[in-house]
């Protein structure tokens, strides 16, 4: 079937003085059909009794964000179905674009499209499908939908108004680096001259997405001559953390309002009313540190789980994530276990309490000297001869696991692991030990981003003490132990990490690029492969760069590339 | 770019009296192109030397596959396409079609193609791009690869012969369900009256794809009543095994040729000969055990490791992974560890120490008690007024994890995990405890195929002792334990695996199709969808059915449906 463009359908929405549109920034949950609907319809006679004349939703609404193989089940479809029809039946007076699911009605390699449905007169209307699909990084929807056959514009309120699904706005600006698209939608409806257009999104963060999207939108609006509304997905999913910051700007681009970031929100915007143009201003660590509360509550709230428990080291990393997550779930529902050994300092022993004391938690004290001796008791007779290792450093790293998971067993405590990106490049860290737990909270944060989060929350007054910022870092698995007797600098780890991670930059260009010697960023590159297989087993870490591992970086742990 | 048709291209290859081709069904490395490149050029020369005119590889040879996102990096293609080169130089004298991916020469969405190069003449002479992409279960290829734009038939030995890649003989036979392809290139090339059809693979084991792919090759014979050979790869790359069976078959489908399954192989073939049809003949046990053997041995020599370790608690499941492990690295390279507690029964220890016996392994005994008392005591404090629950029956399979993991540590062993699939499903296992591993054996194997398994080791003489294959399942972490406290019939849940995960029928067409109560299979799927937190943690398992938790099903672990 060919592409077919210029098509007019006309929407029944009487053309009225004002022009009252919602942008409904809200935060479903994947899978929750029954309660995405009743939100949505909730949302829809709110609008109603407000006099809007049209009620936006973000991308798959009704299913969330990413709903993944849910997609491939007939009777989920069947039921997205229904709760469409469901909730256009409340579209009296009123109309709604609502993102979701459909299904593919032509013969295609897939049998659905990703589509934001107009809905109006208490009936479903149409549907404009999406027309790109990204499949790179996090994004598989060539896994899924077909990619949309048409654009049309929709008349609503005496308006020609263009309505798009997220990537179909993207191209045009050349955010894009993993695609490149044979259509660009914007250039398609350029010829449809349209007076608005609609973008509805479910486009996750990474540190530096808000600023791209908002560019996305500016470029949209000067190419077609007309304002923009994007209505994005907040909330986080699994690894993904949608941000929000739905927006409207006008046709040159300028910014006239913006919903917040991280939270839900309705952006109520009158087309009728003059706007002045405001600027556009984001604390990078402000919300780094927003999106990681976010996608720690959205974790235990969306599945039920109020608490959360952590092994407190003294160290950076736990000292950060402790913070988030007295954030995200409230101080009285996190367990910290300060459980130290013979090799932990006194002033690693010091600083827990202290940052415990700052957040107004009680840590609990068990030491690990009597397993952990028990353990090399136990094992002596077969270890005989051997010297001291890392098996000796894993036994401390796991004996804390076990106490941490009895916990989470006996109270319903979910674990949070504390590793950073930075040292699960590396494989610095110990598999069914410090990596045990449900979510782990730092796994895309580089160990120069947790410096720069810690000196965040310490922005006020003094909660993470400046003695655990300052002092090298440390694992205490041995006497004296420092990270740096096995990495070198984490400014060399983070700086090969973005290159080779992000970048694709191969050892040569990185090693020239920052005059490294060529078998340092090798050796560090053969890390990274060598210790995916330990990645692969991690819990699932919240998405915050623009690579990470994992979730959108897809290796073979047996492979012999740079290995 | 409109889908080209009908361009005859001509290979130099001279015609010849004979046409002998030679199809190299061998097991690459992923990513290790110095290694596959110089296995390539060894069968060219040998070709040469053996009077070959054509030598054929599988899709990606040059590669391995999956690749995965080893394709993303420049510096990776670049050398990909200059050992191209290097392989071309040596077919002086000879042909051949090697699978590889290369980079699209015109504008795509995506910058490679997934291609059979044509070699000869020391030249690459041109590409064949495979046109249907797989993007379902395992599949990611449209997150790479742009769809071939043309197809074309080749001059070798003066027979007119297409070429294709793996998918594009699929479609005809209606084999793929998962993808409804607007074109058909069996069709498209019928229009071309091929002579010769060659079709390059890496297509993936299931208990039942070497048939299904031996009845598409018959199906694509008798569409262009031509002869079919196929070229499948061979080996295990992580999860993915490929059992080979490269063959070839007459214009009517008939089998006149077949390579083994799971070895590598050189399957000869003189055109010019007649061949006596024979039977197609899978035994589907012995395959499933050799497949498995397969995976494990190329998961461990692929990356070095030479030795295994893991538990031995009398039951079933370690009963059937130490016969595989014995089978695949040799019974010296096998440490077994027995680690009973004080719920242990008798029966279990002495059937462990006789299936040791009888595979000429000695075990090594190590009780748990002293730890798992140590722990009791040590969390006795915080755990007061508590009643016993999960805690202390994971702490026995997590303190059991810790010893195995210290043996791995200090001996270099990787740990294999003994789950199947069943218990997988249910979440019937312990997370960093019997879960830990490198590999995990049985994931992707049911219960009931657990059984099967051991039923054929034991096809000649008791390996497995006839007491731990008819014993009721016991996990043994408490007084009298037994799987069927917890969980229904294996029978039960084996079922409504098959038919919720394989098959994505509702709940509620499972508990018509076997009349089981609907709130049963209710609670089934729950558990299916509560424990994906638990799975995603799980090592990597080695896939042998349709649809393997993981790697060929993507669920959220946040989300409400059926949840």
């Amino acid at each position: 079937m060919a592409f077919r463009e210029r098509i007019l359908f006309s929407m029944t929405l009487e053309a009225k003085e004002s022009m009252n549109i919602h942008l409904i920034q809200f935060n479903p949950i994947v899978g929750d059909l029954v309660g995405n609907a009743e939100k949505i319809i909730h949302h829809i006679r709110q609008g109603k009794q407000k006099g809007a004349n049209l009620v936006v939703f973000s991308e798959c609404a009704l299913t969330g964000y990413p709903p993944e193989d849910l997609l491939l089940l007939p009777h989920f479809i069947d039921d997205v179905d229904y709760k469409l029809q469901l909730i256009a039946s409340e579209t009296q007076g009123i109309s709604a674009i609502v993102g979701t699911p459909r299904k593919n009605p032509h013969a295609g390699e897939k049998p659905l499209y990703n589509s934001a449905a107009i809905l109006g007169d208490g009936e479903i209307i149409g549907f404009q499908d999406k027309v790109l699909l990204p499949t790179y990084d996090v994004f598989d929807e060539r896994r899924y939908f077909e990619s949309g056959k048409d654009i049309a514009l929709w008349e609503i309120g005496g308006k020609k108004v263009a309505i798009t699904v997220c990537e179909d706005i993207w191209h045009h600006s050349e955010a894009v680096i993993q695609s490149s698209y044979e259509k660009d939608p914007i250039i398609l409806f350029n010829q449809l001259e349209p007076e608005l257009l609609i973008n509805i999104s479910s486009s996750p963060y990474s540190v530096n997405k808000p600023t791209v999207r908002f560019n996305v939108c500016t470029k949209a609006a000067q190419t077609l001559n007309c304002p923009v509304l994007l209505c994005n997905q907040v909330g986080a999913n699994d690894s993904l953390i949608f941000d929000g910051y739905s927006l409207f700007c006008d046709k040159n681009g300028e910014l006239l309002a913006c919903a917040s970031g991280f939270q839900e929100e309705t952006l109520e915007i009158d087309l009728s009313k003059s706007y002045k143009p405001i600027s556009w201003k984001i604390n990078t660590e402000k919300n780094l540190f927003s999106a990681l509360v976010l996608g720690v509550r959205d974790y235990f709230h969306k599945q039920g789980f109020k608490s959360a428990c952590l092994g407190l080291s003294g160290g950076i990393d736990s000292a950060v994530v402790a913070c988030i997550a007295a954030e995200a779930l409230g101080k009285e529902n996190v367990t910290v276990l300060c459980m130290p050994s013979r090799y932990s300092s006194d002033a690693s022993k010091t600083d827990a309490e202290r940052l415990a004391q700052n957040l107004g938690i009680k840590p609990l004290w068990i030491s690990i000297e009597s397993p952990f001796q028990n353990f090399l008791d136990l094992l002596e007779p077969h270890f005989e001869g051997k010297s001291p290792d890392t098996t000796e450093e894993n036994l401390q790293a796991r004996t804390r696991g076990i106490i941490l998971m009895a916990f989470s067993n006996k109270y319903g405590h979910v674990v949070l692991s504390t590793g950073n990106k930075s040292e699960m490049a590396m494989g610095y860290a110990t598999l069914y030990g410090d990596m045990c737990g449900g979510l782990g909270v730092l796994n895309d944060v580089t160990k120069r981003q947790v410096y720069a989060l810690a000196e965040w929350i310490n922005r006020d007054k003094e909660i993470i003490p400046r003695n655990i910022i300052e002092k090298p870092p440390s694992a205490e698995l041995r006497p004296d132990q420092k990270d740096s007797d096995s990495l070198p600098d984490y400014e060399i780890v983070d700086a090969v990490l973005e290159d080779y991670i992000i970048d694709h930059l191969s050892p040569e260009q990185i090693a020239d690029k920052h005059e490294y010697p060529l078998d340092l960023v090798e050796d560090l590159v053969k890390r990274i492969h060598q210790s995916e297989y330990k990645r692969r087993q991690s819990p699932p870490g919240l998405r915050v760069s623009e690579k990470a591992f994992s979730v959108g970086r897809r290796f073979p742990i047996v492979q012999k590339w740079g290995n």
